[in-house]
């Protein structure tokens, strides 16, 4: 016991407005739907853990290095990432001391006041290693002692706090290229847990992506389709949607940097293919062929079954310098205005009426959601609403989404939550705050008697459980 | 009764904050606004209505039939069109049953929790129909027979539903071609309702409209004027202006994809006018000379007082597919960012210091509520904003337009409530619902002590009834 | 006494929202902040009335005539600016009595209800002049009287006001011609009062600012530099900064109609820079030209410690025909949308990851809180985000800042607040203000239970005072 540390209280009726009459309806709605499985569609925790089942390192191994939204914020604030042991984009890590890396962590813990990270560690702390003073300066050693000792413990490995967390089902996300081992080896071992896959093929289909030559050949090497050939390219696509379909996938994910789609006439499709892999395009080229590809991915959809989600709009790796010593994913990716209206035309245009297809279309622009967003999916059958997405997935970010897109798109154009992370520990907490943050929504309406409480408590429990199951065919 | 159903209630309080400070005050506020007569000085409904004081058909054909912001919805979520009988392209309809098309609605109207059509409809069933259960499969009969049997009592005939709603005045919307023979009617048959119309003259202004060519032969036709010289179609736009005012109309509204305005020296304008009707023209062109014809009619209005509405910035007919099969105005209409700070500028630069110049703005992109028209608005003395519209016509959206208008347009450069329907029967819900809400935004300011509480109430009965007349010169 | 007059209070709870729980403890967060001094970086204050200590004229010349805020509410409303006494392009003015102008106020003074110039002036009256009844029509004479009277007497002059403000340190904002020689009398005066100034070199970057042809000669005299040479130009800037420093200044600021910066080889820039004094540029050419010398300035901070701002995205003067009757700044700036992401990584590519290079942010388009400010903020160490400006600067406005860069940027990346006022007597106003709303904005997350309340008030206490003072270097 640290005598001079604060309590750490995850207090039960956190996230609630103060309202009383909010509240009360609140804690009721939310007690239907605190303890339902999670369903988990659309993230990025590694297959590799679930497939091994081996402990995690360290507190800093398991919650800093891999958390972009933490060290992104102390990179903010002056830390240099050597201090935190970033690993380079050589391979080489400075020889950092987990545990000072942590204590750099914990005497700058008051940068995160306010911020969903502070909601999600927290969450993690109190929840799943008990600590219950708050994480300063004088609690870091402790606090890493705690966390490290406890991950060398069986209750601690990725299996055991899967099954504990009360996941149902967990996406993950793998590229084109990927041969979808860990997922073979899950399935093959008898564990029950369910982690499925999900296609991703942004590095043979963004000409502007630094591995793409060569993620190309290897993509015929793969298929042995002749990728450079068109019809080949787009056989070699289906027969990786097919291999990842039966290794569980259900949705198929597109991160560009705009939601453009195009609808090419066949021979102008198969000439833009030919320059691009030629090698002598432009940026006006392989933004036209990136929109291509994703119609071209509606259509394969029709066939497969596959559900589609667009995640759009990001500026990546924005700092140069930072890109060139340590490489992609490092907090540095920052949000554009993202266009829908003309940009999804052409695809809807040409697929959007077909009963079958579903679309899941998210932004980093919240300009949209009222604008465009919202009419959209109010209106076309194919479309839904993927959840406030990255760096509005606070709780801020999710009253925007949904005071934003209500109005036009109700409800049940939209598809429950995403957690989208790679920090497994924090699922858990993630799902907790959007859960809460909906039976907040829906106790305001209610208190404002514009839903009857039975409603309200239907929506909660489909937002929470039955809309992402539907959604994403799971 | 059904013993299954629930409850429909219409709670006195609806849509006040549950803070018992704010809403105690907005009940003494919405005490002096509740009852106020009905100033309805933008819309849609069909002035046939009031000449012909027919009695509607069923349910099916008041409610669901000509509400877009209804059969979107449903067709969001896979409900075809042709299941609820609405009327194709080429005038023909599918063969349903009215009652199974109410009993369509009625399973799916769990999509509408929480959006103001729900808000709405329920107004209109408890209010109207003096129904007290809620809507749904197992009281869908209940509902259609119950309506479908008032509206064959004298007491819900048009007239006699306007005279109950306490509407004092209501503006309907035309074409420069129509020859407002209703409004004549109404105007001979000795019924004291006061219809009067609105100038919109897109068809012959909107050189990219599929009725263009043949609306302007019609002009020409109509007015006796050379409409294909430049000075003849100005002529003949003042002719029909004078028309639709001595028929009653204050204003003209104007409906463009862009607010943009242009200037251009008169021989320039008479060749780009000289192009536009020789057809050989490009969208720059024909954005250019709506642009052009905006200003133009500014000048209009000096001379005649109508009061000028821009309603801009949405992309029409969104659904290729559906607009080939069904035509216009079939929910498939979608916002797009809309800038008005370099747009409006020509049209301002010319007319925006005149003192009876006055020049109603709305938007369908919210961003520009604080960004530009706020501060435009706090500004121009012909400027004043409309209010928030269509996709914005939510609690939500009405809360938005005041949060951020309010710090640099004041209350008293808006024009307080237009309810922009053609859903006869819903105007009281909507002028309701645009009236709680200006209390609850008046009662949160004077429960912050922003505002005094006899200044809030002076503004309530402003916004609610004196600044829709006046702005509108009614 | 006026019998007919409503009484004038001052709330204690004012601002604070009125849910019993979050207000209790907004009070507990406000009473460690409301007395700490007033830290003021960024302002337009004149120097001249700290040198020369001279009472103000009236309550119009005081209140109504230097604030922009103010007049322009009334000409959206039709009051000539004549009718106001404001000065003219030429110099001259109409011939108006103050009071008359005073009383035209007064009649008005309805319009501003809700706003922000609302709570300052009634701030300004009740606390700086006593007044106890609201200003209307019928107090109108009482109101100037009173007013003009007290600031005939020793406590009304400007150092006496200064200090019985708890001023601590005010920042005023000087361009590159002038001598600062207020600056120096105050400094010479013995006068413990802390006045610095900042360097805003805009008529001398932007080509396309009136004063230009002019202003750049003049520097070239000041500063005794070949200021149509490249290396020239640039060392004229250094001496200027450094004779600002001289005189206190701790910060430049730039106001651009866009964010851009460039990052040119000198060869390039040398070229740009011969066009541009050539007289023989195009508006891309003045563009790029303000772009580029962006990025000098910040190199320069990197030598001379001074804290860059950036002031971007205002279509300035956008009444033509009172542009050229009346001047600039008349109220007739109107926001931009702003792009900051492409803008700024020329030159956060050559400088942003620099340790002692600070630049702070401002926006006039609220839509890149969330999108593009927040996330840039929380990751680039050198940028730190202004508070809510101008339009923005309202209880609303700072609301939605909170609201919309907490989950990215937390507080730790923000510098606290800015009244950016030539309206002196509204500073403690302001000040109180921005101190309210953050006290409300951690009142509810600890209502919320997502801070705790020690944390908020650590945070309160930071944002009021130690915050501005670290990020200005005061």
């Amino acid at each position: 016991m640290n005598a001079q540390a604060k309590p750490l209280v995850l207090h039960e009726d956190r996230l609630f407005p103060s309202d009383p009459t909010q509240r009360t309806i609140a804690r009721r709605l939310y007690a239907h739907v605190a303890r339902l499985p999670i369903v988990s569609p659309h993230g990025h925790t590694d297959p590799a853990w679930f497939a091994g089942n081996e402990a995690f390192a360290n507190a800093t191994e398991l919650l800093l290095v891999p958390d972009h939204y933490v060290f992104r914020m102390l990179y903010s604030q002056g830390v240099p990432l050597d201090a935190l042991g970033i690993p380079r984009a050589d391979g080489s890590r400075a020889q950092v001391d987990p545990r000072a890396a942590w204590q750099v962590f914990a005497r700058n813990v008051h940068l995160f006041r306010g911020t969903p990270s502070s909601m999600w560690l927290d969450h993690v702390f109190h929840e799943v290693f008990g600590l219950r003073q708050r994480l300063d300066a004088g609690t870091a050693d402790t606090y890493y002692d705690t966390i490290t000792q406890a991950l060398q413990t069986p209750g601690f490995r990725p299996r055991a706090l899967f099954e504990r967390f009360g996941i149902e089902v967990i996406a993950t996300t793998e590229g084109p290229l990927d041969d979808l081992a860990h997922h073979a080896a899950i399935r093959d071992s008898g564990w029950k847990g369910k982690v499925v896959t999900a296609y991703r093929p942004d590095p043979v289909v963004d000409p502007e992506h630094e591995q793409f030559t060569g993620a190309l050949r290897r993509f015929g090497e793969i298929t042995g389709e002749d990728v450079y050939d068109w019809d080949g390219y787009l056989r070699a696509h289906r027969q990786r949607r097919a291999f990842f379909k039966s290794m569980g996938a259900t949705s198929t994910d597109h991160g560009h940097p705009s939601c453009a789609t195009a609808d090419l006439p066949p021979a102008q499709a198969r000439a833009l293919f030919a320059k691009i892999v030629s090698g002598a395009f432009d940026a006006a080229d392989a933004e036209l062929f990136r929109a291509q590809v994703l119609t071209e991915m509606a259509g394969m959809s029709l066939d497969d079954g596959l559900v589609m989600q667009i995640h759009p709009g990001c500026f990546r790796n924005h700092n140069r310098g930072l890109f060139e010593r340590y490489g992609r994913d490092k907090g540095a990716d920052i949000p554009l205005r993202t266009e829908y209206v003309r940009a999804l035309k052409p695809l809807l245009d040409r697929y959007g009426n077909e009963p079958t297809f579903r679309l899941i279309l998210f932004t980093l622009d919240e300009s949209t959601y009222a604008r465009e967003l919202g009419p959209l999916a109010g209106h076309w059958p194919c479309l839904f609403l993927g959840p406030a997405w990255w760096f509005h997935d606070s709780p801020e970010g999710m009253w925007r989404f949904r005071e934003q897109t209500l109005s036009t798109a109700g409800f049940y154009n939209t598809v429950g939550f995403n957690d989208d992370t790679r920090a497994f520990l924090s699922i858990p907490a993630r799902h907790d705050v959007a859960r809460r943050i909906d039976c907040a929504v829906l106790a305001r309406l209610a208190a404002e008697h514009r839903i009857d409480e039975d409603e309200a408590a239907e929506v909660a429990a489909d937002l929470a459980y039955r809309l992402p199951k539907e959604a994403y065919r799971l």
